[in-house]
């Protein structure tokens, strides 16, 4: 089980959606089997000690978010290096954009938390049109592939002691595992969706729970077999509808040089969002997702949180630090519609503006609020797709002296299960590193190279480095 | 009845606390009963006036709020024209604040709706002790005094139709009136606390309501006697318990020339909210408050709602505008802590962070949130007196131009039942104009009377209005 828990890391984790974080073109080369080991151990290294660093931290007073001790001094510093935010005033506040010459939009808030707004024909027609014909050029691929039986091999060999992945799992430390405190752990399912039912299931498979009661004594855990486990595993047909993310993506590129739609929209997102050309320009591509009938994504975050180990993928190689934590760091998702969908598929914020956050209340009474396929009518907030809209939130919160703060746990959203018809959307995510001075290193190198129109800028660039993924998948 | 809703503008209304808005020194001389007579049609007008206005405009989109017709550009302006605003972050966010030379202190985020914020050992324990010996010295009077007959007698002139009064009330407009639909409008109580009890009381007094079901139809409410309710009203005993206030006052001056301590608080409340000099400097004096065993205030908000035609306390006669409503303009609440309670006294915000704002939501199955009383324990967020202890909130939201936007419903605030001892409190509120025309033309009158060193300063100066204010009552 500790192997399985550690494996899932690579399917699902906080940094989800997109393409892996953890494997770097540069070194997932062949042999893949070797190289994906080596990887597995990496993984369980970082999604352990990312679990045991919040455990142990778990307590009171201001969280160990960034900065970090190398961090500049703390005052402001000159305006132009702080990011704007956008006001949400409150729910229901409307206020104009300008976005393109001669059009008014209007921007209206969705929910303060998360600061989440809603922009009506943000894209034309044509133009969804035209990003769905792109993408369909390019190609699609299954946005969640499950790992193979090898792989699951390799997760075997590495020896976590049992005690620990009890505790650790153990969240109001009663000495039990309830249900709902497996279920958290969504990467425990390595992929798959994790259900009370299922659990129940791979309890009386496996024998793990001779009680029947769906809670495990650390006695009756530590008893589980771990061969038992994956043999189970392997075992049971795993249809998509069991998967986390049901649907099939590409990413098509917005850089310099790219279709001149692509690039209109860039310079939109700018506008809505007044975050800095240097940034948005040197964001993620832009990603179009296909959800067919059956579709759906259960409720995720789209960038993880932030501790002063923490790197992110795009700032990584050029701040040259290592760093046994790595998320997507993508600080602002903007979710274009680009159709209206005839059943189903809307976008789910299950707890936008509740009172209070506690992850464990998510669950409860065998209703988990994010299943997608089950209980979307029980989220706070939905958002019915309609072709040409844009919604845009922020993942992180301010950190009060105008930069990334911590994550926003309210953020948490999802897809619906599309129950007719196919549901085409895209999402632009603007990265920026909570780690003001790795940003700031960061475009400073990205600017020159492009100054210098270097061949090496390719190597660099996050927006180039997408933009050929497709091939490499 | 009329006559009743009316009158009881003058005892509460959103304006409340501090001295009678609509009483301008200028005017209010002798011979009371004559002025006391004007005044009540004029708040008559305003009180229904301002029911109707939301009444009409209660419908969807952006409301009827500032900037009016005759704003400048909507541009932000030049920078230093933008108020500030603290960041909340999140519930539970703390932030080093810089209030005196040496100390650090530490404001921590208690809610986002209302933004609000706590500040322990704002005041040392000395301070508190002089503030406490100063009030005493000036004295305190109640801050409630219930309308005599003769005022009561000159609200039954005034008259205004049954049907009229009905469908303003009416909140649901199912053409019947439910207990809390008349429970919301406090001013009904006429400064006596209505709660569902005394309500059904009034109604079997003046036979309201046959059938006793606690609903009036349009029928039953038609019929109903003026001079019966009067007669009833009259006939009742109050006593303190029975007020929506129950407590006493008194103003300390703050000005130029005031004692250092006064002096030092308001530089600290700058540096605190980050309002500008001229703003702060001339806003309210310091009301210091004390409540004996006993004593409560029910949940209230400190500002009134802001439309096209309302008007500020502070800069109503410098915009010399004639504007049938009046508010006090209260930004932001500074309250302090004077001394540790021996029992009850807390501050409570019963809707703090609520998802959504429901004014009926309030009141249900008879029991009353706003009733500091009875149902402090029903309430979000609870606030315990701690000697020393700052808590500050704004009381509208921002416009999202850097300028004070509408009212914050969530805001709502009360004293709850002191049920040991004595609490002393004291309140710095801050006055913007939601029109920011109106309030640059007030700063700039109040720079040019300052550098003239003119004695008319003394007419204008808000804080100087209200320094005497307890001679006058």
């Amino acid at each position: 089980m500790a192997a399985a828990a550690a494996a899932a890391a690579r399917a699902e984790g906080p940094q989800l959606p997109g393409p892996p974080a953890g494997r770097p073109r540069q070194v997932c080369s062949r042999p893949y089997f070797v190289v994906l080991m080596v990887f597995a151990h990496l993984y369980v290294l970082n999604v352990l000690g990312l679990l045991l660093f919040v455990h142990l931290s778990a307590g009171d007073g201001p969280g160990p978010g960034p900065p970090p001790p190398s961090e500049p001094p703390a005052a402001p510093g000159p305006r132009g290096a702080a990011l704007p935010r956008r006001e949400g005033i409150k729910v229901g506040h409307k206020q104009k954009v300008e976005l393109v010459p001669n059009k008014v939009h209007f921007m209206r808030t969705l929910s303060l938390k998360p600061l989440l707004f809603e922009i009506p024909d943000f894209l034309t027609e044509e133009e969804c049109k035209l990003i769905i014909h792109l993408a369909q050029l390019k190609g699609l691929q299954k946005s969640q592939i499950l790992p193979t039986e090898d792989y699951e091999e390799a997760m075997e060999m590495i020896e976590i002691s049992q005690m620990d992945i009890f505790n650790l799992l153990d969240h109001n430390q009663d000495g039990q595992l309830q249900l709902r405190e497996v279920l958290t752990h969504t990467r425990l399912g390595n992929g798959r969706w994790m259900t009370p039912q299922s659990i129940r299931e791979m309890y009386t498979a496996v024998k793990a729970d001779p009680d029947g009661n769906g809670v495990l004594s650390l006695e009756e855990f530590k008893q589980l077999n771990i061969r038992d486990f994956h043999k189970y595993m392997g075992r049971q047909k795993v249809k998509m509808s069991d998967l986390v993310r049901n649907s099939q993506h590409t990413w098509l590129y917005q850089g310099e040089g790219a279709h001149q739609v692509m690039r209109s929209i860039r310079q939109r997102v700018m506008r809505l969002t007044r975050l800095p050309p240097e940034i948005v320009e040197h964001s993620e591509p832009l990603q179009v997702v296909r959800y067919d009938q059956g579709g759906h994504y259960h409720a995720h975050v789209d960038s993880g949180p932030v501790f002063p180990e923490t790197a992110c993928s795009h700032t990584k190689l050029i701040a040259n630090e290592s760093a046994p934590f790595e998320t997507s760091c993508r600080y602002v998702t903007v979710l274009f519609y680009l159709n209206n969908v005839t059943g189903g598929g809307e976008t789910i914020f299950p707890i936008a503006d509740n009172r209070t956050y506690e992850e464990m209340s998510l669950i409860q009474n065998d209703v988990d609020l994010r299943d997608t396929r089950k209980n979307c009518d029980k989220g706070n907030l939905q958002v019915k797709p309609q072709q040409g809209t844009a919604v845009f939130w922020y993942n992180y919160l301010s950190d009060g002296e105008g930069w990334v703060g911590d994550l926003d746990e309210y953020s948490l959203h999802g897809g619906c299960l599309v129950t007719q018809g196919t549901k085409w959307i895209a999402n632009n995510w603007i990265n920026v590193d909570p780690n003001k001075r790795r940003q700031l290193q960061f475009q400073q190198e990205m600017a020159h190279y492009a100054k210098e129109g270097d061949e090496a800028q390719n190597e660099w660039t996050v927006d180039k480095s997408y933009s050929n993924v497709h091939v490499e998948l």
